[in-house]
């Protein structure tokens, strides 16, 4: 087996609010006491950690002082050179105080939507300062409960103007920023406004700068709607936009579960890795940005347990890159990729340089196709199958 | 009460394969004998329809030759003009026969993507020919069972280079077809290519000639995904690609049901007609083209029952047509809207000519922002809730 | 249409942590102050309920000495005299403290298990002297994450134990309660134990004292696994374990919502109060209980708010039990019965003492039946279905 | 590694129907031929199977008369002696001929449930002579899509009259079978009663000859609903009611997929074999029938495929058997399950002779108990649930 110590270059990065949750949820109280995000930044890099990401109010706590606020950044900043750890992704906190209680930039208070925009601002400028490259949005408070209260045509526009204002001021300022939209389906909002990946993709075509806006899909978010995570990343890949990503682990549709990543559909989580270092049938890396972690400890654990948690994240990835890298290199597996015609699915359906007049003279394409013969012949994926299971289980 | 039999302005339409199931399901052999579609024309007529659409084998069995091709066509022919009916929209199978089992356009084996696109082809010209506007494209076996094997982004290449092909052909032809793409997250396969709106709307964004490609959305598709159906409409609408909607029941993420419209999620079937006639809050209706039931009479009725259950389908519309009405009429109603500020979100939240400079100056936005005090007021979305819901029940 | 005013006879209760829920969720911080359960009792009776019931935290904080706590029920006791509304159930909040993150009854920890037995027991001393005939038991935080963590086997045993216990113990002190137990699928713990009614329904049938324990059934919670709510209540009514019933809404497999009764399914709502009230085909009442309405006002709103959406629920019941009353009364509506052969069911398959050797030399019923024929009568579901929806609309 | 050869003391069986299965789909034809039953059994015994399970109709075709009736039966019979494959398990098909639209024994057509009963007498005639023990009821059809067409109370007492008289007549005639009734939720029919083996455990529990009939719980199934199928084979367990078992794959809420053991929920999957083998943490063998596997061929797949695929399932299960065996015997995870206390749970609550007085007057229970302090220890969970995945990982 190859080492599994995880290194800087494998590029895995934790949002501050991950170790750091304190474990309440809707039915209990805290069962964790705060953590330090400079012990935070320290345990990281122990655990071979290369980034850390934030929301404004993970790093500084909501409405501190100017003071205070230095004083929070400054400590942070230390500990990042101390370290050596990374900033490359931040975001904003516009679903915990009260005040974003119908959302941020959709909310029908005109009010609340400018005061959201001045919180984002605020912290896109200390985002640029500590390096970052990516902006995430996670709306997860633009939405509703009821068809009746929202008009979501204007709810759209809306998104689409904060958006856009916001990119604007990353360019303006030479920030450098690349916005990532993240979709979730519902809670805390019974439904939330673009509900999964494509959502999200078909939104940001409509925006001004829609060349610096992407993705930063959730293994959980887009399980919770039992959709294959695997073919939206790839669609995400596809367009372009797969600008970040949230790795975790979900069991279908349920609340919420942010296990850590293979700790719920694990075929799934081989199936994604394979897709990002290799490409999936491809061959090649396919996204080369971090692999963001984006789970919570679970509730019954201490910080022994958080802080093994955050290497079992790491852990997993790398076992699961491993696999996939002998899934790839396996004669068989080969072998029987070709049988199952995958590669053929790259070759146009067109000949080069064939217009639709040439296939329609094609007596071959219709009149003396043989349906029946052809439907005979089987394509051989359960074959495929077993043996990505059987790479999965460590078996070949 | 007022009149509630439905007639052609209503625009309502149905698939020749409605009320032609004859109730094969995957553990039951049919139910039901086949209709003559020359039947189901005159049927749908007495019942106040306006339009009928069909697959080209619901009308022409596969594997027809030309001759008894004509047959069918002219015989479908006299009955629309005996009837009056049009045919404002048409499909192709793509599905039933054994040959499409990895797909059409985006199956593994080219031969089969050509044979796809011939007979896409073919009976688009037809469409033309009977006077269809609209073309759709479900594609039910685009997708795969195990990530291992298919190529998503090979897929997506193909499907574009499909949709691209026929849209340019349409153009050559002057067949003036708008293309409508209809998702659907499975069944028949384990994950299906465009699984939502969301994703479909993507996809088409990247098309070649985008501007005449929209969506289909159908209701029971969406909510197998248990997402908000008129928040999907609603996206759709706002990206101008609303181009046909398919409307029917379902009891959540399970097998696909085709209930009769409304016999599922009542409430959102509600919601979905007041958008649809009243454009939501907007107060203008949002769609013009064809109210088209895409359902299947249950498994256990006979002929009498498919005839009811398509009349039933209308009807529902027609109540809930006039309940949205009197939802949008009652003063209440204006009031608890006007308390839950849903039409100040149609208000940009920026003024006029400012900038993002203005925004930052204004020290009312941030600085001096009382987010507790603006967190303590209701929305009374609740009061909304409930009046849609007492409209809902005719109780008002 | 008739008043629909609530009186006491209607018999709705309402927990005093629905509308005293501060709206405190799993991304945001409360948006409502504490609400003094003094008040919430006066509030209730002037809306019309007939009772009140209570976690033994929501009435006297956790921790409080034996001072303080005589004091909260002293003056809850006042409250309750001066309104005349009664304590038909209470429960125990073994959830919300840390203590309890492994669960109560089946935490790993057997310390924690005997704090838990001993929590119950002081509570239930309290529901017996302030009058209460039920004695719920939500499991929530009986369950895990990972199956490698609990031995699912023996936390039933620990179930039992305690359960077994607590019925012996009622019964010596001559409590005269009955006990409901109340089955949800997931959330907090990622799967709980007895996820539905009908896991629940089996685990009583194994208790020593079973015929004192029955469900309590919650909208929500089993239309969380998208289950019929309808169907699993009639299967409790047919064991004879209705016991207790807990109305809200929800909109499928999703975080736990508790909406205002109806704000969900309504047609499925509209089916449950038939049950209830009507017994469905059966004509007579099926449940004699209390309507207990356990949701939560949305987070987004005020206590003007909150008080609407208890009335809310009430308004909602009554409306249907006046429209499921008219559909019973429709004199289509029984015809359509009729033609359904509904009451057929009802008639055993046997004849009245008949035993299996004369059905197997019934000719008729094997030897000579003709399949086919019979096969090809339709039931005629699809008419019943839309007398329905007809119904619940106010259209007849 | 051990040689993963499936031989018969494995007790592998398959279903007639499994790899018989022809491919016909809600939207497709068959694309394969039908397979000879006699072929099955010598492919399956060649595969290593122990056994072949079968309806009535996969081995004589509906309406076959009686001489072609003995032939299918002597040709099937000459086989199994051949190869030496048992029958341990037939079933009835109830559910793909019209007649039983509305259902079988819950039909509202009563005599459709005579019919019903005699058919499955005529089959436990045959599946007695064939020497089998268990039969197994699944009932697809007995079910509703719409809540006014079912009295659900009337159709669960006529269900339990068809399981008393049938097994009385199992009983009188001698036959010792054992029955085993299968759950699921929906599909064919939109709610199907007893949906899941909670519900089943409910029923049964309220039949005559209770002691007799048991569970058939499938992975797939249970997993329609997203619930815990682990979690659920153990409460059957506990309730001593697992008497047969279907094993297969599915992901999540969507139509009955029928994959591969393992090509669903694969970390599921481990700790199901883990159960039935080892007990979970108890130790020992928690099942000793037939691993009966119930899925279905993918659709794309040629003969090849369908014997290729039989071969996956066995296989999968062995290697999980041998992951299972590791996980247990890692000193590792021994040590990791006494931290998590995971024993603990099997010590009863309350001390040997103790009584609930005796609890009472423990003060270290309650009184003196420090919630707090005991609240601060964290389980461990998160590093069991680790190392089981790095075990089906093969990596440890």
């Amino acid at each position: 087996m190859t080492d599994l110590s995880p290194t800087k270059s494998d590029n895995f990065t934790f949002g501050l609010w991950t170790v750091g949750w304190q474990a309440r949820d809707p039915f209990g109280d805290a069962t964790r006491a705060p953590v330090d995000p400079v012990e935070t930044v320290h345990r990281l890099a122990e655990l071979g950690a290369a980034g850390v990401t934030f929301h404004d109010d993970d790093l500084i706590p909501f409405g501190s002082d100017d003071g205070r606020r230095d004083d929070h950044i400054k400590r942070f900043r230390a500990a990042l050179d101390e370290t050596g750890l990374t900033v490359p992704m931040a975001t904003t906190n516009l679903f915990t105080h009260p005040v974003f209680k119908d959302g941020a930039f959709t909310s029908n208070n005109r009010d609340v939507r400018r005061y959201a925009l001045r919180k984002v601002m605020r912290n896109m400028d200390l985002a640029a300062e500590l390096g970052a490259s990516t902006y995430v949005f996670w709306g997860g408070r633009e939405g509703s409960e009821t068809d009746a209260a929202k008009d979501i045509r204007a709810a759209l526009d809306r998104y689409r103007e904060g958006i856009d204002l916001l990119a604007q001021y990353s360019i303006d300022r030479g920030y450098g920023l690349r916005f990532a939209i993240q979709p979730k389906p519902n809670e805390p909002r019974g439904d939330i406004l673009l509900p999964t990946v494509g959502h999200a993709l078909a939104f940001i075509a409509g925006l001004e700068h829609h060349e610096m806006v992407g993705v930063n899909p959730e293994v959980g978010h887009e399980q919770m709607s039992n959709l294959n995570f695997v073919h939206a990343i790839a669609q995400a890949l596809w367009a372009g936009k797969l600008f970040h990503i949230d790795l975790n682990g979900q069991h279908g549709p349920k609340f919420d579960q942010d296990l850590v990543f293979g700790h719920g559909d694990l075929l799934s989580a081989f199936f994604l890795v394979d897709l990002l270092e290799n490409g999936g049938p491809g061959g090649a890396p396919a996204y080369d940005g971090p692999r963001h972690f984006d789970y919570k400890p679970m509730r019954t654990e201490d910080m022994t347990g958080v802080w093994s948690s955050a290497a079992a994240n790491m852990r997993t990835y790398l076992l699961l890159r491993e696999r996939a890298a002998a899934f790839r290199a396996d004669p068989e597996v080969q072998e029987a990729l070709a049988t199952s015609r995958v590669a053929e699915l790259a070759v146009p359906t067109l000949a080069d340089g064939e217009s639709y007049d040439a296939l329609l003279a094609d007596t071959s394409a219709y009149e003396s196709f043989d349906a029946d013969a052809v439907a005979g012949a089987g394509y051989g994926f359960g074959r495929l199958d077993q043996l990505a299971v059987e790479h999965v289980l460590g078996a070949r």
